[in-house]
């Protein structure tokens, strides 16, 4: 049962973490430091980010929640490793992200870095050749944002952290897997990239806003239907693609049985055939709900090693590393100190919605004064006391009786208009 | 340039069709008969929609706009057939759909309908058979709604609209495809299905409520670069299945260029090899992005024969035949005259924004009696009329001097609690 909180400026406190937390947390400012090379092809340009006593570059704010399965040998990597991985992926942008004009669509040979003028597409740089048409080359040009850089960077660390883990997880004995959930505070917005079932939500003036969403058999199962479908030899012989109500039985084979396609929504009754007696792919429902019976969750770190019980049958294709990132800018709207970025692993959402999550949020922000640095880390404590419950004898309860959450619990409170300050 | 108007109680007016128009639509009242069975499994019981002269089964109302490319074979026979098998697939459902308890998992051998009860499921209907073990068999038994149904019935009634189209394309001469979009009243909800790039929307007390989204090669990035990654072979060595945000000249080789690859929605930069020098699955953007260069769409029914211009490449593999249907339960809410759901063609909404067909909307209404049938009509052909715009020397021309629509416009303007009485 762990308690991550951020207090600002930066410390992560740890409250409570039993022996067997598969839960890690990280909390970081990291510097971005441009990539040196022969000559940057921004370089002969006046200041941008010149820091740190001549290193040029930007600080970036991080959090991250790593619920780790199977053993916490992914997570505590994860932990200590992927802020590094997105830090790297941002190296080569850090003229282009400080420099206001569209990022350019093309760069020059590395080997050349300089030999060309920034934005200037490559068509007419090369020692004046004369282009092979007259007609404009690229008025078919589609323009990119430097927000999706960022985002594009992002989701390439997830997969440079995860092939890591795969390479070094004989030596380094890194078992099982993890959901990361991270928060990147980059120039006035907030990137929240999930991959798992942990949660992120903003609470702006007592309104909820989702920033991220579950990624489950359930909310996957198209894709990973899609998935089986065309590569059928990742079943093994175990599993079919289509989805059943429940198990059938050999009996009620030539019977008409409810079923659920990859490209369904809806379902519809189909007869019962030899094949549809193998193991559905995805089964049960809600935190029940498996992929091939083994794994209730689609997308994370890890878990290259993964079989289904008792076969050869691998799990790793299924499973995605790659996050998806939502962004909020935290320049268009005035933020008051009570409104706050609130990530959790699955243990505090299972138990506790997000409305009585920012119904506690409210509650005890109140009880503060507003420039107590104190209060978010109350509010975290007090949301990872309430989801555990108290131990009576069946078991850890909550106020209202219902059983308390079982699981590890981790939680970060991010205020976004108090006292911290990210500039 | 057409118009279709739903006039209660449901006749179609065709008005400034032109010769060239490949937009069809239709408007009907289907009544699903309950297919006659030995003995079907809920006969015994009384009641349930015994209707016209002992026949039992159920009405739908039925609206449907098919917007066609490259011919208007195949979208002619889908507004003559579409809900034809809409309601043969519904058929197996008249008695179930009319039981308020929830659909049965499994139905009897077809063959011995009516050897088991209803919601019985039939681990303990056989004969008196000892079950294998001793524990509850169906603890893990996912609830399936009546709605969820309907969806499936929909849903498979456009994969075999599709099919019949593939059969009776060389002998009924069905070149092309067709956008489809249909909505379905049955029992008190509203089932609107879309594949392809026309839009539904409803407008309640002013407020808009979208009731579909458009299908097209950006909107279905992902699903179809996944195949493409999976299946190479679809590719024909000529497309990568890697977006880039222009073409990529040969003498580019090296250099870095913006890519976005299937599990990424950021931008990142990669050097340029020469498999990227093929052309890309997905290019261009807007109304002109188009998938292996040739199509706009990338759900819809026909184009069986569709290739990339001059090869041998299929187009078919990446289109989807599947609908997304969205549900909207008209008991939820007390409807008045002015509440309307908008059936539209991308040729309408090329123009004419959701907010702009809302104004139209209220505005035209607001000028006839709420009790007069005609004001509908009259909303549809305002529509229509405005987003055409008015033939001037420089082409057709809206009131605000922008290009008109050049396409061909089909409008539905279905009122929600009007004058229709859909009992």
């Amino acid at each position: 049962m762990g308690l991550y909180i951020f207090f600002p400026p930066g410390r992560v406190i740890n409250a409570g973490k039993s022996q067997h937390n598969e839960d890690q947390a990280c909390c970081e400012v990291v510097f971005v430091e441009q990539r040196p090379s022969p000559r940057g092809w921004l370089s002969s340009r006046e200041g941008g980010g010149e820091l740190d006593g001549g290193r040029k570059g930007f600080y970036f704010h991080y959090w991250a929640l790593f619920d780790g399965h199977a053993g916490s040998g992914a997570a505590v990597m994860a932990s200590e490793r992927l802020h590094l991985h997105i830090c790297e992926q941002l190296r080569d942008l850090v003229e282009i992200l400080q420099d206001p004009s569209p990022p350019p669509i093309c760069l020059p040979h590395d080997t050349r870095a300089g030999s060309a003028e920034p934005n200037q597409v490559s068509s007419t740089e090369d020692h004046g050749e004369v282009p092979n048409d007259a007609v404009p080359r690229f008025h078919l040009e589609k323009a990119v944002s430097h927000e999706s850089l960022v985002i594009g960077a992002i989701e390439n660390a997830f997969k440079h952290m995860d092939d890591q883990i795969e390479r070094e997880r004989a030596s380094q004995h890194l078992p099982g897997g993890c959901c990361a959930l991270a928060a990147i505070y980059l120039m006035g917005k907030f990137y929240v990239a999930n991959a798992g079932d942990s949660r992120a939500i903003i609470i702006r003036n007592g309104e909820i806003i989702p920033m991220s969403r579950e990624f489950t058999p359930e909310t996957e199962r198209q894709r990973l239907q899609f998935l089986a479908l065309l590569r059928p030899e990742l079943l093994g012989k175990e599993f079919t693609h289509l989805e059943f109500p429940r198990r059938i039985q050999p009996k009620e084979l030539g019977k008409k049985m409810l079923y659920r396609d990859q490209n369904m929504n809806g379902w519809a009754y189909k007869k019962i055939e030899e094949d549809d007696l193998k193991f559905p792919l995805i089964f049960g429902e809600g935190k029940k709900a498996r992929m091939m019976a083994t794994i209730g969750v689609t997308r994370g770190l890890g878990d290259h090693d993964l079989k289904v019980f008792s076969s050869n049958i691998h799990i790793k294709p299924f499973l995605s590393c790659f996050p998806e990132v939502r962004v909020y800018d935290l320049t268009q709207y005035e933020h008051c100190p009570d409104d706050v970025l609130v990530l959790g692993t699955d243990g505090l959402w299972d138990v506790t919605n997000d409305k009585e999550v920012a119904g506690v949020v409210m509650e005890v922000l109140m009880s503060y004064e507003p420039n107590d640095p104190c209060r978010y880390t109350m509010v975290a404590q007090e949301l990872v006391v309430r989801s555990r419950g108290v131990l009576k004898e069946r078991g850890w309860r909550l106020a209202n009786d219902k059983l308390g959450s079982g699981d590890d619990i981790s939680v970060f409170v991010i205020p976004l208009g108090g006292p911290g300050n990210y500039t």
